[in-house]
């Protein structure tokens, strides 16, 4: 998980935590009503998987753990890993490319070079590798579109939540000493769909869509890189190729790193 | 109906319903108030009704009906038919089609076919498939249109709705008693819209725009693979270009297939 | 007018009427307040007049009575008409139009044959009917956009009515029996806000998008047509070059009309 | 001021005025309240301006004066205007012109006949002439911009202003006469936010957006026409050319004017 | 720091604190809260942070420095400068610049100049400059975003604060006289997120689109100025070159400047 991550989860849900329990004190049970988070999350979750195609959705927990568990790679580190390989199938051939595939863990990477290896259509590699990055966007941007859709149901089903347990509450007010314990009670589920919106849907959609678009970058790097080397060029040609891929201030970072 | 609509419905209207009828014990009949409802979901309707082509709306039953309880075809099992026509086309002549269209359900398919084996201009079979798969997406469109309007409308029903209420119940202060139950029932309505938009009109437009996706795709291989048949192409020639569409997952899936 | 409009606004109108009647029995009267009224419906649209060009809105009147009253035309009979236009000026010559021109109400199919019996220009006649066919379009979005502003800025001057209201109450809280009613009124402005938007405005604005992309589509056929006629072409190519208009499903409709 | 505007303010402010008065009475003095309105005044224009660049602002007062008193002019007079120049011009040479910029009170048109007069280039007519077009429209864009901020940032600071009230209140409920008075007080900031929004600066920045297109089509027709004559035109041409800009319904009115 | 942010802030904050201050007395601690303002503030960043590129954000700090306390560059001052060493690299030979690049401070003006005097390859030149262009640009929209974000948070966080607070208190209405201190601590940090979100991110969002805007427009001059200088061209051209950037009245304001 990377620092961002955990500096916002600690700062968005320890705080709110923080708050309940020096707030409430003892009283900090009286957050937790197991009924009420059912009916929002379940029915938020719910009405997002309506209209999701739940085939598709089967990749989710690979998409989610990859975004808040797996490091994202150094673009300066694959581009000269690529210039790396240019050099060996330059001085070596490009079968001798076979051998470093074991080298690498990207199975992108490992496709990708497999096929160049392979002596494969130049225009059938980029092709594939295109039609690859493709589905990874579409994954990243289906998983993005249901946290999304989870996010507009959330606080929708805490407010109506919240009207279940004020008109439960209005009818029954005989005893006044229950009304205040009542209403805390309602409005426990809007403060359930805001928390389900606020600290955990949309920022898991806005990382998704940091996510997706740093792996985009990357496998574009890749495919340009791969199609660079099978096609014969030349070692610096295909670093110049690969750094206007760079902002300038990594750049000279790239050029430091030892090929 | 697919599994991801039943958990879904199941989950959203399934604990709403829960969490009335176990909050509220011998008093859920108070979440019935039928002037309410009608108050809500007619006006939500109507109001939607008035910007409609009610004339173009006779199909939407069937759109419905199929949007929840028709099975979404496999493209990879719409591929390998294709591809046996295909085989036979090349066997035994395009007029040996005209038996295969007994085989097959989908009126979309046999009218092409049909078309295919009756000799009929190349460019005018294109332009009535394309016409068709057009005609799908208005309807489904169209449809999608009608439930946005509802959840647009519905919320603000429920709100008019509670106003009524709240004028009626303040008006009338006079027996304390019965402040909390008018108060309960003026909820009601905004309850009632927030649950006609949140539990039906979203997702259900949601699902239109999804099923309308998946429909106008799986047409759209359908045209293709027509007009690959009615070119004489080869067997292997229909399967690489319908293939194109496929994610690069299910290609492999695809190709083990019996064709 | 319509089904659809007559349908929705019984549904709309007529329930909120019906609920304020049935819930408040004698009280009705409560929920007339014409100062109330005068202030959300005169400054909500006086505050949508400020941007608006009222010289322009001089034909608003018409546009609306054309939107709720004028019956829209149905495509397939005014193709056969411009079928049969066709085929008296292959037959007599495109003077015998002339006479013709009595025949039919829309001005706009006159003016059309008009100048194409006068020997006008082609491309001048296509000008003159385009630019008009755009006039047309730009009253109507011109009107929309009025009714937009007004639903935007109903429930703003509703929302200013209630809170002028609660100060006032909140200012004269001595006499405990007058906060209830004095609430009720406050509480009238932000009820007619809400429905001066929803069963008013926005319906309005959803009718006159509707009604101006009907309109364009019968002009546009109009433009084709006249000009097909104005250059001599077979009857048979009128027909089939303006039933590419049409959806499938009503094209054997058409086909079926006496020509 | 154009007579949308009176009908408009009058209705908008006049109104609200009217409810306070009528509905307060002798008490209308509390709708008054000076650190009130300094704090939502004050704040949101102050917010709007922290993003504004305040050096491109000192045209503003120029832009709202224009906007709200000055009459736009009318279409046809000046197109019959400038056709009456290109008749002096072909007549008596482009420099009898010269005579006549004391008759117009526009400086765009005087400059624009001027370079003609003086015989700049075509080209640099054209591009000066279009780049004060384009600097009317971005001051009118960005005065627009500026009204459009504020109207974003009236009601937050009049829900602020309206959450310090209430704190306030809240934290001195020792005399329950002073609850009522002290949440009116608190409610007034709302209520000044809510009217600066809409009775004022939403309204606003639709009339400049209205007013800037008016101009951007009088300066177009300007610069058509300036280049026509300029280019020795003929009137009739020059005409034509001209009347292309205004809707059918005006071009006939256009026809009758004395030229 | 710019006359329009002094202005801004001292009425949007000020005139808040000033309400504050004024309204509550001796009361004003109240307002102070710290754990409320922890979570709200601590909230809403922690969930933007989530959600974004830590690594990049360490220009942060000076891009906020940059749009707050550094003074925009004046265009027309930028212009005569670039003319000025036009006129040097006539007269001298482009060489001469060198011994220049002390007297200017922008290291963008100097970067340019130095690949100009070393005879890089103009297209490099230009690709070099504006790829610095675009991650000065990308570096202010992704500072513009995280404040977006923020803002988007505050309100929210607010919200939960203050339904956390309302629960407590509702639990605990044992002793009447503790709900009002109670409900008023609830709503602080409502009235603290409203307050983060208007005074603090939404303007300074504005401010950093502004600033951007303004140096991407600047830079835009200076790449076009180095790409003239370079090319040879007469400094008369550079100037008339570099002046279409500057709007109609600047233009002469330049002419005035001593050369």
């Amino acid at each position: 998980m990377d620092i961002a991550t955990i500096i916002g989860l600690f700062l968005a849900a320890g705080l709110v935590g923080w708050a309940i329990v020096s707030g409430a004190g003892d009283g900090a049970g009286a957050f937790v009503n197991l009924p009420s988070a059912a009916m929002v999350f379940g029915g938020a979750i719910g009405a997002a998987f309506i209209g999701f195609p739940l085939k598709n959705l089967t990749g989710l927990a690979g998409v989610l753990k990859n975004a808040f568990f797996s490091k994202p790679k150094d673009p300066t580190k694959l581009i000269s890993d690529l210039v790396r390989f240019a050099e060996i199938a330059r001085r070596d051939g490009i079968l001798a490319l076979e051998s470093m595939t074991n080298e690498v863990e990207d199975p992108f990477i490992i496709s990708g070079i497999q096929m160049a290896v392979d002596g494969t259509d130049p225009e059938l590699i980029e092709q594939i590798l295109t039609d690859e990055l493709q589905a990874v966007a579409d994954r990243h941007s289906l998983g993005k579109a249901l946290f999304d859709s989870i996010a507009k149901f959330a606080p929708a089903f805490g407010m109506i939540g919240t009207l279940i347990g004020l008109v439960i509450m209005l009818q029954n007010m005989d005893d006044p000493s229950r009304i205040g314990p009542g209403m805390a009670v309602a409005l426990l589920t809007t403060l359930y769909g805001s928390m389900l919106a606020n600290i955990f849907a949309i920022p898991i959609a806005d990382k998704l869509g940091l996510r997706s678009e740093e792996e985009i970058f990357l496998k574009t790097i890749v495919v340009k890189g791969v199609m660079s080397i099978q096609s014969g060029d030349n070692p610096r040609t295909v670093e110049q190729k690969l750094k206007t891929f760079l902002k300038p201030s990594l750049r000279s970072k790239a050029e430091e790193q030892p090929q």
